[in-house]
C-alpha cells in the first residue's frame, strides 16, 4: 500500500492528487479495518481524511503546528506522521492513543480530548510563537459540534486581537455527537447555501477573516484553499464542508450511531457484542414514564444524549420535556438552575468527565441560588473511561465540597430510583447523583428510601471494632472486605454512607464507643474527597481511619485490575491492612 | 423626592416622559451620594438608569421577570422595586446587598455576581414557564463586557432554539471593566455606526431576531422599543447604546477607575482613602521589571488588570507582553497553557472566585498537557471579598487536587518573589501561587528560596509536643499559636508548608516520633482542602490531628472577625483547643 511508504508528511510532497486521493483510500479502508476490531471514534476520522492530506500537503508539520480539537479526528494525522503501523496491524493498534499525544510525536502539541479547546491553545502557541519572534503557520482544526462550546466561542473572539498568522480550520460536519443544536448551526447552513457569500456570517461578527471550502472532502479544493491561506499575516477561518462518515455507507446513514463505535462486523456494521442494559439506559427509560405523568419535569443533555439512553426514539417520545443545549455544559448548569426556580423539574445529565467544564455554574448559577435541579453524574468511577481526557475520578472532590448540593451515592437498582424520584420532586436544594456504573443489581437488604433527613448514613450490619463506610460502586467491595473479616473473627460494621457530601456526626460519634478502626472506600481520587472528611472529623480521636480510593495522578489507558491493585482497592489487600493496623495497636 | 413615592413599579406606570426623566435625575442623585460614602458599582449603574425606569415603565414585574446579569447593575431596579430606603438614609445603605436577591424582594430572581450567566438563567426560567403552561415575558440583561464570556455566547447560541418570548437586553456601553477586548466588539460598533443596519450582526448570526436602540439613555426611545418586543412570541435581542457613567462626569471621563469604586469626594471625584500597597500591586511592579529582560513573559488578565496592579500606564509598558482577553477566563488558561508549550513564560493573574470558571481548562488544557504556565491566585482567603457571589473560599481544594499542579501558599515579601520568579523559570510543571491578601511583611526568618524539590515544607521552629503547619496567610497566627503555647510550656513546632498540593510525607514521618498532636491552618473552607490531607495522612497513626479553616457554607456580607471567630480561627482559640486535646491524652 501507498500508505505504507509515508514515513513523514515529507513524504506526501511529491504525490500527485490522484495519487493523494488513492491515498485517501487506503487511509479509511485502514481506519474501518482497525474500527471494526478496536472500536473507537469513526464519523469524525472518516470525514477528515482528504482534509489532513491537504493539510500535511501545504504545510510543513511540525514546524508548522496543527492542533486538532477533541483530537478524535486525529487518526489520518497520525497515519501521516509516522505511527501507520497503529492502524496495520492489529497487535500495534494499541500503540497510540484515540488522541493527539506529544509523547507520540512531535507532529502532536497538545493531549486534548474535551472539546471546544483548539482555538485558545493553538492561539497560545501562535502569541508564544510571536512572543519569541518566530515564524510559522498554526492551525487549529476545530468543528464537529464543537463550536457551541464557550471555550471555543472564547477563543473566536480573542483571536481577532492576535494580529499575526492563525488559520482556523472549521471541519463542518453538520453534525454534533448526535445532530447539532444552536441557533450558529443555522448560520453555517446559511454559508454553506450561499457558498460563502451570505454578509451575515458569525466568523465575520468575531472579527475574523474568512474563506469558504464547499468541497471539503475534495483535496484539490483543499489544497487551493490551504496554499491560499499559508503564511497569512492575520487569523482566518477556513471553513470546509465535510461528510461525517465519508465512505462507510453505514456510517453515513446514521451518523450519530457511527461518532464513536464499539467492534462491529465490517462487512453489515452489526455491532459484535451485545449491549447491557446499564443505569445509564434505566435512566432515561424511568425518566420518560415520569415524564408522561409531569409536564414540568425536564431532561438536558449537552450533546450526548446517547450517554444516558436518550435514544431518537425516546427524544421524539419527551417532545419538548427533552432539551439538548449541544456542546455546552455551563448553559446547560443554568438553564437547570432557571428552570427549577420557574418551578420546573429539570434533570441534566452529564459525564463526570465533563461536569468538569461547569464546576463555576454548579457553584454559582444552582447552587448559592440554591434551586432544587437534579444532576446525574454518569460513568463517575476509576473503573469507566481510561484516557487521561476522559478520567471520571474526580467529580467527588469536585462536586462534594459545594455548599447547599447534596451529592448521593446509589448502591442498588431500588436505591437508585429511589433518590431519583426523590430529588425530581425534591425543592429545598439541588441534588446530584452519582450513576452507578457497576452492572444493575437487587439490593440485598432492605434500602432506606428516606433521604430527607440530610447526611443520615445507612447501617447495614451493625458490628464493632471496624466499621467500613463503602460508597456508591465500592459498596460491595466493602460488603466483601466486612465478609473476609467476619470470617477471621472479627465482627465489623458495614455502612452505606448515601450522601457524598456530608458527614453523619451522630453516626460517627456512636460508632467511636466501641469501634476502633474505621475504613472509607470511595470510586474516585481521594484528595478532596469523602474519606477524608471521615478523617478530619476522627482526627482528634483516638478512633484510626484508613482511607481508600485512587491517589492523585492522572493515568491513561490502563488496566483497570492493575490500576486498583496498585491502589490496594482490592477486598483482600483491604482487609490485609486492617488486620495489619489492629495487630499494630495490640502489641 | 419622587423616588420615595415609588413603592413599586406600578406607582412608575402614572408617570409621563418627563416626570420619569426627573426620576433617572433623582437616581443618580442618590446613586451618587451612596456611592460616595458607602462604595461599590458606580458606572455600570449610572449608565442604566434610564432603560431600568423604561423596563419598569413597559413590563409587569415580576409577573414579566427581569434577571440583570452580573447583577452589579441592578441599583436603580432597587429603588424602582421597594427599595429606596437603602438608598436615601445612611443608616439603612447595607439593608441590601450591591447585586439582585431573591430574599430581598420578589422582583429579584438570582443572587448573580459572576459575568455571563444570565441569558442562561433567563433562558431557563422562560423553559420553565412554557413546560408549566404560564405566560408573561422573560427578559434578560446582560452587557458590561460579559458577552466575551463563555456561558454568556453559549446561552445566546441555545437561546434562538427556545422558539417563545425571551428577550435580551444587550447594554452596549463600549466596555468592560477596562476597555472591551475581543473581535465581537468590532462588531458591535460596526452595528452602532450603521444604527443596527449592518448585514454582519452577532446576534443574527446566533439565529437571533435583533432591535437596536441608537439613544439608550433616552427613556422615550426605550420605551417606544421595549413596547415593540413586548408579549413577543420568539427570543429577540434589543441591542441598547448607553454612556456608562452617564451624569457624572469624573466616571465618564475614566470609565475603568470608576467601574468600582471606594467611598470618594462627590464633588471633585478624589478617593476619601490612601491606597495601601498590596501584593497585588507589587506583582504587576515585579513582573513588569522581569519582563524588560526577558520577552518571553508574558501577563495574561481576564479582564480584570486593576486587580493586580495593571495600570495603563504599566499596560502600556508591557506593550504586547501584556494580554487582556476580556472576561473569559476559559480562554486565559488554555491560552497560556499553548504559550508555555510554544517557549513562553505566560503569567495568569486571577482572581480566587473567577479561577472557578476555568476548572476544566486548568486541569485538562493546563495539567494533563503538563504545560509550565504561572496562574496567580489574587484574593484567595476568607478576609477579603465578602459578597457570596465572591467569596474567595474555595481555590485551595478546587486547586490542590488536580494532578501536576504545583500550588504554593507564600507567607512573606520575599518568599512571594522567590516564588514568582522560580515559577517564571521553571519548566517542569504548572504552578499556582496563591498570592498573599495579609498586609506586605518581610521575613521574620531565614526563607527557604529552594522549591525544586517539591512539596518539602520549611520547618521554621523545631520543637516538640505539638506541630502547627500553618499555611499562606495564616501562617502568622500559626506563629502566634506557637508562642501562645510556649508561654505554657509546651514546646511546639512551626512550620511553613508551602506547598498547598502535596503533603511532605518524610517531614510527617519524622513528625510522629516527638509529637502527639498536629495542628493545620488554612485561610479557605475546609472541606477538601489542606489540612484533610494531613488528617488522612495520620489517620491510621496515634498522631491526633486538628484541622482550622472555615466550615463549608456559603455566607454573605459576613463580620470577617466574626465569621473567623465562629470558625475557631482565632490563636487564643487555636490554643485552647490543643490544651484541651493534650489533657484529655493525659487523663
Amino acid at each position: 500500500m501507498m500508505i505504507e511508504q509515508i514515513k513523514s508528511p515529507a513524504d506526501l510532497k511529491g504525490l500527485t492528487v490522484t495519487e493523494m486521493e488513492q491515498l485517501a483510500a487506503e487511509i479509511r479502508q485502514l481506519l474501518i479495518a482497525k474500527l471494526s476490531k478496536h472500536g473507537g471514534h469513526c464519523g469524525p476520522n472518516l470525514g477528515m481524511v482528504e482534509a489532513t492530506i491537504a493539510l500535511h500537503f501545504v504545510f510543513n508539520s511540525p514546524v508548522d503546528k496543527l492542533v486538532f480539537d477533541v483530537s478524535h479526528q486525529s487518526y489520518a494525522h497520525k497515519m501521516l506522521t509516522g505511527r501507520v503501523e497503529a492502524f496495520l496491524s492489529e497487535e500495534h493498534y494499541d500503540d497510540v492513543s484515540g488522541y493527539t499525544e506529544p509523547s507520540e510525536s512531535a507532529h502532536d502539541h497538545f493531549i486534548i480530548g474535551h472539546t471546544s479547546t483548539a482555538v485558545s491553545l493553538a492561539g497560545g502557541l501562535a502569541k508564544g510563537r510571536d512572543l519569541r519572534g518566530e515564524s510559522g503557520n498554526v492551525i487549529a482544526v476545530v468543528g464537529d459540534g464543537s463550536l457551541s462550546g464557550g471555550e471555543a466561542l472564547e477563543g473566536l473572539d480573542w483571536a481577532a486581537e492576535l494580529g499575526s498568522n492563525f488559520i482556523i480550520v472549521v471541519n463542518d460536519n453538520q453534525m454534533s455527537i448526535a445532530e447539532n443544536h444552536g441557533g450558529l448551526y443555522a448560520n453555517l447552513a446559511e454559508l454553506r447555501r450561499t457558498k460563502g457569500a451570505s454578509e451575515c456570517n458569525l466568523f465575520r461578527a468575531m472579527g475574523l477573516d474568512y474563506v469558504y471550502v464547499d468541497r471539503g472532502n475534495d483535496i484539490a479544493s483543499l489544497i487551493e484553499a490551504f496554499s491560499r491561506v499559508k503564511d497569512i499575516d492575520h487569523p482566518i477561518v477556513v471553513h470546509i464542508n465535510t461528510l461525517k462518515g465519508m465512505g462507510y455507507a453505514p456510517a453515513v446513514s446514521d451518523k450519530e450511531r457511527w461518532h464513536w463505535t464499539m467492534p462491529f462486523d465490517a462487512a453489515t456494521g452489526q455491532p459484535l457484542a451485545q449491549e447491557v442494559e446499564t443505569y445509564n439506559e434505566l435512566t432515561a427509560r424511568h425518566l420518560l414514564q415520569r415524564m408522561k405523568a409531569d409536564k414540568s419535569i425536564c431532561a438536558i443533555t449537552a450533546g450526548t444524549p446517547g450517554t444516558w439512553g436518550w435514544t431518537p426514539e425516546r427524544r421524539a417520545e419527551a417532545g419538548r420535556q427533552y432539551v439538548d443545549v449541544g456542546i455546552a455544559e455551563e448553559h446547560a448548569v443554568a438553564l437547570a438552575s432557571g428552570i427549577a426556580k420557574a418551578g420546573g423539574k429539570p434533570v441534566f445529565g452529564v459525564a463526570s468527565s465533563f461536569v468538569q467544564r461547569a464546576y463555576d455554574q454548579v457553584s454559582q448559577d444552582l447552587c448559592i441560588n440554591d434551586n432544587p435541579a437534579t444532576l446525574l453524574v454518569l460513568w463517575g468511577s476509576l473503573m469507566s473511561l481510561n484516557d487521561v481526557t476522559h478520567l471520571c475520578h474526580f467529580d467527588i472532590p469536585l462536586l462534594c465540597n459545594i455548599p447547599n448540593l447534596v451529592y448521593l451515592a446509589p448502591t442498588n437498582r431500588e436505591e437508585y430510583l429511589a433518590m431519583l424520584d426523590w430529588s425530581i420532586d425534591y425543592r429545598e436544594h439541588p441534588v446530584a447523583i452519582r450513576v452507578p456504573v457497576v452492572p444493575i443489581a437487587a439490593a440485598e437488604y432492605p434500602v432506606d428510601t428516606d433521604y430527607s433527613e440530610l447526611h443520615h448514613y445507612q447501617v447495614v450490619k451493625r458490628g464493632s471494632e471496624v466499621a467500613v463506610l463503602a460508597l456508591g460502586n465500592f459498596f460491595q467491595m466493602g460488603a466483601s472486605v466486612v465478609r473476609l473479616l467476619q470470617a477471621h473473627g472479627v465482627d465489623a460494621t458495614l455502612i452505606n454512607p448515601r450522601f457524598i457530601s456530608g458527614v453523619d456526626a451522630d453516626l460517627l460519634h456512636e460508632l467511636a464507643a466501641d469501634h476502633s478502626v474505621v475504613v472509607t472506600l470511595e470510586d474516585g481520587v481521594l484528595d478532596g474527597g469523602f474519606g477524608e472528611k471521615i478523617a478530619r472529623f476522627y482526627g482528634p480521636t483516638a478512633v484510626k481511619t484508613l482511607c481508600y480510593g485512587a491517589r492523585k495522578q492522572f493515568v491513561d489507558r490502563y488496566s483497570r485490575s492493575e490500576f486498583l491493585a496498585a491502589n490496594r482497592l482490592v477486598d483482600t489487600m483491604i482487609a490485609d491492612d486492617i488486620f495489619d493496623l489492629m495487630m499494630r495497636d495490640i502489641y
